[in-house]
């Protein structure tokens, strides 16, 4: 027998997998949530058919959103995850002992739920103390919060979903509010590639920059997502995301990663000249 | 009507594009040829199924691929294309005034014929009175050449197909000795993400690090590649890719790209952690 899951990058291009079996299949008060079982990524896990992550490559997503800012924050101890229901970042995060409090925000609990179940891989640490799960909109909980976080991680899907919100002018105003005077924000920052996904990067780009001082993008190989070429966004009040890097206080920590080294965090802030200009064009 | 080309990454992935309409299907000597219009893509070019350039993405292969070693090596003045029947990297070579003499040693003549019919956006310079085409293998080309060239670019597709002579022990032994005493030789080095392709860049690296006193790895985003995410070789006699980079001096020929930049150029080579391992292994 022969499954294939397909999803459209756009509507001429389409990426398979070929699938062993089906895990689980549910709808929840937000979107439809798939999770599947592969040869090539191991567990993958679909939000209204839209790829989240797979057990193969979700490392280098989950490491590239964390790493960077930590490694450029002299002391984060207080840090907000706005989505992320399915842990990666949350892993990620409770590996370094000086942070003492992660807030993480997801609309929908059955995302976490159904991780908890069927992705350990990236559900692991959400019960460490240090965690305290909200289920709300991310716009809604960040409204009210002042100068209160030293980093804040935006971890959610594509606009057209539950994210909306995610991806307004308001939403990163609030950001900027709810961060220290030297607080950093990181967020998905689709891709550059597909004009439609681009189109979206700029919009984000735009509105970012409206809000924040300091703010550059940087890109990783994302091999199941649009293209294989994902951004990251980092704005920040104070740190710049290369010239404040501390690579020796980083490498200190001993933490072991996968994709993540200092070289390479200074390395992926460099873009191609084609992402650069549509960058500028909205700065 | 919906017309799709599929190419399998691996027995597990596929990766799919929509056709308007095949431009040409033909057998060579050596290969199945064929060409395709598409509208996220423009036309592209299979060798036995296989995607070897779309109109859309090529110039982040081809600029990577030339404009790298251009800007390292100080006096490039003769240089070797083996492979590369579809033109591009010799368009970007043929930028720069300075180049005097450009051998293309190319094994199938039906591919170059092909690709000036079908594929004018990269195939548009191959007239330049400074190219020479010679239809040969490239193995055999190499043998008899002694300390001609400055640069030597490997263009060719993966191994199996007509270019595995060209991943040879021998062979990258016969491009150090065709080159001159400051020469540099840059491949592509397939990609590290799916497990057969890593294995087949873990073995060209071994056999260059094998040949080269000097051998670096450097990625780009090619979203239609498997994986999204490919290698190059910059394997030299003398020159350091990073530190030897001249960005002053390439930045004052004016030549406008896409993709490259000099910054970029010095950040492509920061790798993640998983390939320098895997490139660790074999040196």
């Amino acid at each position: 027998m022969e499954l294939w899951f397909s999803e459209r990058h756009t509507q001429n291009v389409k990426f398979s997998i070929r699938v062993e079996r089906q895990l689980y299949s549910g709808q929840s008060e937000f979107q439809r949530i798939d999770v599947f079982d592969s040869r090539e990524f191991g567990r993958f896990l679909t939000l209204d058919g839209y790829l989240m992550l797979t057990e193969k490559d979700e490392f280098i997503y989950h490491e590239m959103m964390t790493h960077v800012p930590m490694a450029v924050h002299p002391d984060p101890r207080k840090i907000l995850v706005i989505g992320g229901g399915d842990g990666g970042v949350i892993r990620e995060l409770t590996r370094y002992e000086k942070i003492e409090r992660i807030d993480m925000v997801e609309i929908d609990p059955l995302v976490v739920e159904v991780s908890k179940k069927y992705l350990p891989q990236t559900a692991c640490r959400l019960e460490d103390p240090r965690v305290h799960i909200y289920y709300e909109d991310g716009l809604r909980f960040i409204r009210s919060v002042h100068e209160e976080y030293d980093l804040i991680i935006v971890d959610c899907s594509d606009p057209g979903g539950p994210g909306e919100g995610l991806f307004t002018k308001e939403f990163y105003g609030s950001c900027y509010k709810a961060l220290k005077d030297d607080g950093i924000m990181v967020n998905q920052h689709e891709s550059p590639f597909y004009e439609e996904d681009a189109m979206t990067m700029q919009r984000v780009h735009k509105r970012i920059v409206g809000s924040f001082p300091i703010s550059r993008v940087y890109q990783v190989h994302v091999p199941t997502f649009p293209a294989g070429h994902w951004l990251f966004g980092f704005a920040s009040k104070k740190y710049h995301p290369v010239r404040d890097l501390d690579a020796v206080k980083w490498n200190m920590f001993g933490l072991s990663t996968r994709y993540y080294t200092t070289q390479l965090h200074a390395g992926a802030f460099a873009l191609p000249y084609y992402v650069e200009e549509m960058l500028k064009h909205v700065e």
